[in-house]
């Protein structure tokens, strides 16, 4: 049997239920320092999730249920649970794992732990679910590329657009990975290249722009990313330069995977029309790399998201299936039964 | 009448050609300084050429020519010509400037100022003609997207792909403007971006993974890029990332146009793959900004340029004409003759 391969621990509870404690990676250091946070009360949990140390929807999910035993630990379960949910607005599986541990009705640090431990194993496997999935699409002997981090530090397991990249490595399926640097915050030249490369997966860092110069070239033969959010009809938001890649893969004739958990799925939007698209400010354009390298009163356009229309995507890779092609009834064939008999948290990263 | 638009004078000479001296802005400093290299030996313009204090293939060529008459200055024209040829090997408008200059065939500063004089002035005008052809292509009231820096700051006048923006910014044509950053050096975001908002050009700075994003939001209606070289065929070789845009340009149904003076074109190469391209270091997508953002071990692919081929370039813009549509040709129609009648540069920035 192939060995599993074997990636750092970003999330993890430390010691038993009723004096253990959350050892989170602190992300914001990476790729120069690997550090951990020993996060023994809520506010430390709080702080790791406001300031990035933890980032993700499900990675953020899974701290968050965490944090709610800490919270019981100090016998102000609810209280501290409520706190929590205000440490990143926008994202929906923070308040979706916070309901969870709720719905327990119980304050019980054991009977909590329990609950968020599985919250995290679920993850996990739902993430090596996607990889199953996945690993069929990937182009073995050539090379994949992805966009930003969909990876294992996003989730609690092997990733989402990672996990069948970490698959093939597991079994020896020949890959060459080619990471979008991604920016303006550099998550594919921080964290994918990283964790990527710790793992011994073939990975290659490139500038954004250079994407379609690897298509041409014939050094990547798909591409695979993550999304944040996806409409009944396919359509995709996900970090900004995603639909960039959609439309340079269409030209080279390359498909087109989103592999993302099916409760990254609203279908109460009908088309990625209706997905909000946040602008970020403009000093992540400016200064982001420390120094200005751009005039500091100079006017940006900086979104956050992109969305990739359903008809670019060749097909979308969850935890159930692969839709293909990406059409609304698909959708509705492997995603609308799941979500109605199961809470929905919806991605954010 | 307009007004002419004022642009900072980033090559010039100060002062009679037996006691004078040239003076250059270090573009290494900027966004965020604006300070002068007053040259007074070869030594100096020699630095500054190798440093890049000065760069972009005509203004490399006008700041030779000058050099060539401080050397003369000293007594030592021919020798110290040949000195500043080495300063930037693959500049080959450097070689061409330095050769133009030994051919006048004397070592007298004034008659050497005046030859350097010329080409500045033939190259103001070159740009200015490049501006004439391209401005009635510009999407009035609309948008246009450009990369990397084929600006003033790489010639001796307004610019290349620039020189469409600075005259329709003279003659209150509406046109915004949206600069792609460039990674990884970031010359849309030091130069581009800065000199076009110093001109008050209507500017938005973009990463270069926003630019399909731009475009399908309506945001740009037009490309115009530089080139380093031309093929007999149209085939243009330009600053990585070029070639993404007219992939994306066509996908949007968007004009895709290339601004380069006729000493750009190579007739000798019959299309892109015959121009090599040159591979660059690592450190550039690492660390190019000060601090590592991504692994310092990893993996790169970093190569300086792409080519875009010609059946993605709705018109190539020169001083002698537009040439639409993009084929050998045509090419040879507009190019043919002028480069059989002149000794010719080839851009390299």
């Amino acid at each position: 049997m192939p060995r599993m391969i074997d990636l750092l621990k970003h999330i993890e509870w430390v010691g038993d239920a009723a004096t253990g404690h959350l050892r989170l990676l602190d992300q914001t250091l990476l790729p120069g320092e690997v550090a951990y946070l020993d996060c023994r009360d809520v506010e430390a949990v709080w702080r790791a999730i406001k300031r990035l140390s933890v980032r993700g929807a499900p990675a953020i999910g899974i701290a968050a249920a965490y944090g709610c035993v800490i919270g019981a630990q100090h016998g102000e379960f609810i209280k501290q649970a409520d706190y929590l949910a205000t440490s990143r607005p926008t994202a929906v599986n923070l308040f979706w794992a916070i309901d969870r541990m709720k719905l327990l009705g119980t304050d019980d640090p054991a009977q909590l732990l329990d609950e968020a431990k599985t919250i995290h194993a679920e993850d996990e496997a739902m993430c090596r679910a996607i990889g199953e999935h996945g690993l069929p699409l990937m182009p073995e002997g050539g090379g994949v590329l992805t966009h930003c981090n969909a990876g294992a530090l996003a989730t609690g397991g092997i990733g989402t657009a990672t996990a069948p990249m970490y698959l093939a490595k597991e079994r020896g399926v020949e890959l060459a990975v080619f990471a979008d640097e991604t920016r303006p915050l550099l998550q594919g030249a921080r964290l994918t290249a990283w964790e990527l490369g710790r793992a011994s997966v073939d990975v290659t860092l490139i500038c954004d722009d250079m994407a379609a110069t690897v298509m041409r070239q014939g050094k990547v033969n798909a591409v695979i990313t993550g999304a944040d959010r996806i409409a009944a009809n396919g359509d995709a938001a996900n970090k900004i330069g995603t639909y960039n890649l959609a439309v340079l893969a269409k030209h080279h004739g390359l498909p087109f995977y989103v592999a993302a958990p099916s409760s990254t799925f609203d279908l109460s939007l009908s088309t990625g029309d209706d997905i909000p698209i946040e602008q970020r400010a403009a000093d992540e354009i400016i200064s982001g790399f420390g120094p200005a390298t751009a005039p500091v009163d100079v006017k940006t356009f900086n979104p956050a998201f992109d969305v990739t229309p359903a008809e670019l995507i060749t097909a979308l890779v969850t935890e159930r299936g692969v839709i293909e092609p990406v059409t609304t009834d698909r959708v509705a064939a492997v995603i609308g039964a799941a979500q109605a008999s199961s809470p929905k948290p919806q991605a954010s990263k």
